[in-house]
């Protein structure tokens, strides 16, 4: 590895241990009263180091977010990309996995549950266009279920909401330490939804 | 009616209406980001009898969570007597669609949607508590339906959170003069959940 791929990388491995941290930091005091000092002291960084890294909470929120999002976007990329000959239910379930693991998972656990309309409108503009766009991807599979026969009729628009919320809503509920892992998550989430739009 | 019972009543549809206002406020402009004097303004009221109404902001939002849970909760208590010769399916129905009606029309739509975290412990745990107990209701339902044959087996208590994530979450994304109004999202979602559930 090159000398600069290696600082590159090296940044990179830094910014993710702030994230997880911040992430940690925001859900047990709230984004509001975690401050630049909490957030450097559990990583024992000088808070002149961390704002080499992000110039300030509201930037660390947002690439909490940011983070998070772009590792669902890619799960759904490889979904829509790799189960084109899937059928919708396969693919639907692949989408609702791919969200409850990163919900769960990324940075420790739900980033994406907190709260994001603290951001500016600017960066919180940035979130929901990446939101929107997994929005679509999952509208666009149930609504070729439905044209293909093998999901009800429903408004593909309102069941996308009803998934996203109830997999949204897993953030303000898990805890790490609680009964449930995501695969068991996941598979619960799937079948509810799977079986609630199957023809029949 | 009695002039004690009249400035009882004067004060309680004040309270309301401070309510109303505040909830308005809080989802436009954040809970963190809404002063006393932006709600006494919009209701033309002076800072002071806003203070004889409520001692602090947070007492509002707490004020908001529980006018709209005990909504929830007075709908989840006809369900269950009213509705005991019914179905696990027709009950679940109704606990949706009310679940939903308060959550869309009470306080103007979503004071439910508000983020409850910024509570103090104290207060946090009243509203947790009254959010637990339309849980259970919802989650008794659900495994009476699994135990009758009605509903196919699966966890309870997934499910319950699964149903109540996606109606706790329309508080993000609902408008009112969006598409969809109350009794659309309570028939889609009830028929996604019911369906979901149903043993075939």
């Amino acid at each position: 590895m090159q000398a600069a791929e290696r600082r590159a990388r090296k940044t990179e491995m830094k910014r993710e241990a702030i994230l997880r941290s911040a992430a940690a930091a925001f859900r047990r005091k709230g984004y509001h009263g975690t401050s630049m000092e909490d957030i450097s002291e559990a990583l024992l960084m000088t808070k002149g180091s961390l704002y080499y890294y992000f110039k300030d909470k509201e930037e660390i929120l947002y690439a909490c977010h940011d983070f998070s999002l772009d590792r669902v976007l890619e799960r759904m990329r490889q979904v829509l990309a790799d189960g084109k000959g899937d059928n919708a239910e396969t693919r639907l379930r692949a989408l609702v996995q791919g969200f409850v693991d990163v919900m769960i998972d990324d940075l420790q656990g739900s980033a994406l549950a907190l709260d994001f309309t603290a951001l500016k409108p600017e960066l919180l503009a940035r979130i929901i266009a990446k939101r929107d766009q997994f929005e679509r991807g999952m509208r666009g599979v149930i609504t070729e279920g439905v044209k293909s026969g093998e999901f009800k009729r429903t408004d593909a628009k309102l069941a996308t909401l009803a998934i996203l919320g109830a997999i949204n809503w897993i953030g303000k509920w898990y805890r790490p330490d609680g009964p449930f892992n995501a695969a068991e998550i996941g598979k619960t989430y799937s079948d509810l939804f799977v079986n609630g739009l199957r023809a029949k």
